[in-house]
């Protein structure tokens, strides 16, 4: 029987890491922020903006997920630039209104500004300090899911992705990667 | 720390039930078919032919997997009937040419004949005998994959959605009832 190893937990095939982003927030950036223990060692640690998307360690055509330090500059990053796009969304707890993290839509611009198909969400923790709503310093960290928009992905790379997601790694193609 | 318990595996928080195809007739119809262990009790039995969608148990907007009795007379079912659309999907095994399986698109017609949203995937399997491919017989397993072409969720389901997604169960919504 195939078992996908997770460290300390054996997630059988066929089941994915495909959080909610209040699962997201709750249960691996707060927990990450805070330094307690995740429930699954499933999101790596990366300096999404100073990588090329295109560089990115995994499947390009799946979700990936990794832990990046919070960064004004979204300029730094390498042979081109995140530019934030639409409106952020908030993030609320399950059962009550409560703000508990910031979901930002960004899209990354090669080179002189050529728009390209990679999307990050931007995941970043609300904290609550009586009555304010205090957004996680720079240099805390966030989660990032890089993703590719939706165009047809060529055969040759659907087969690899096959061979890919059926390994003994995670389907997100990030458990390469110790976090 | 969450974990969604699935009877002999514990399941980190985020992990969901998205079985490839492959893995879905090698990992677990096949498996069925020939009585042994199964990655995880996470697909019930249910006479899915015999039972309106609606009211099939789990989250509406999520796929649901069920284990079916394959049937040649789709409109003995509830209410309405399961109409085959578009042509058959062969299921080639991971590195080599050879069929599988097959993978069967119908849409769900309520009484008398009102098209509705809702689709199912029904995989059945393919045995070689030396050159030549047989489909399994008539009540032998299938795995029914139902759910509804995409609308817009509404406000309040999306709400109990979130909270059932995050509840002990798997995310599918169908390990309430144990196979």
């Amino acid at each position: 029987m195939e078992i996908q190893r997770n460290k300390d937990v054996k997630i059988p095939v066929g089941f994915r890491f495909y959080p909610t982003d209040e699962e997201l927030i709750i249960h691996y950036l707060k927990r990450k922020v805070y330094s307690l223990p995740l429930p699954a060692t499933v999101i790596p640690e990366l300096d999404v903006f100073q990588t090329n998307p295109r560089d990115l360690p995994g499947d390009s055509w799946e979700k990936r997920y990794f832990f990046s330090k919070r960064t004004m500059n979204l300029n730094k990053c390498s042979n081109g630039c995140w530019k934030a796009t639409g409106k952020d969304k908030k993030i609320v707890a399950p059962g009550n209104n409560q703000t508990i993290g910031v979901k930002k839509s960004l899209i990354f611009y090669e080179g002189n500004c050529k728009k390209t198909s990679w999307v990050m969400h931007q995941y970043s923790l609300i904290t609550s300090l009586s009555t304010q709503k205090i957004r996680m310093p720079e240099g805390e960290w966030v989660v990032c899911c890089v993703f590719r928009r939706k165009t047809k992905r060529p055969a040759m790379n659907l087969a690899n992705n096959i061979s890919q997601i059926a390994s003994p790694s995670c389907s997100s193609g990030i458990t390469e990667i110790s976090s």
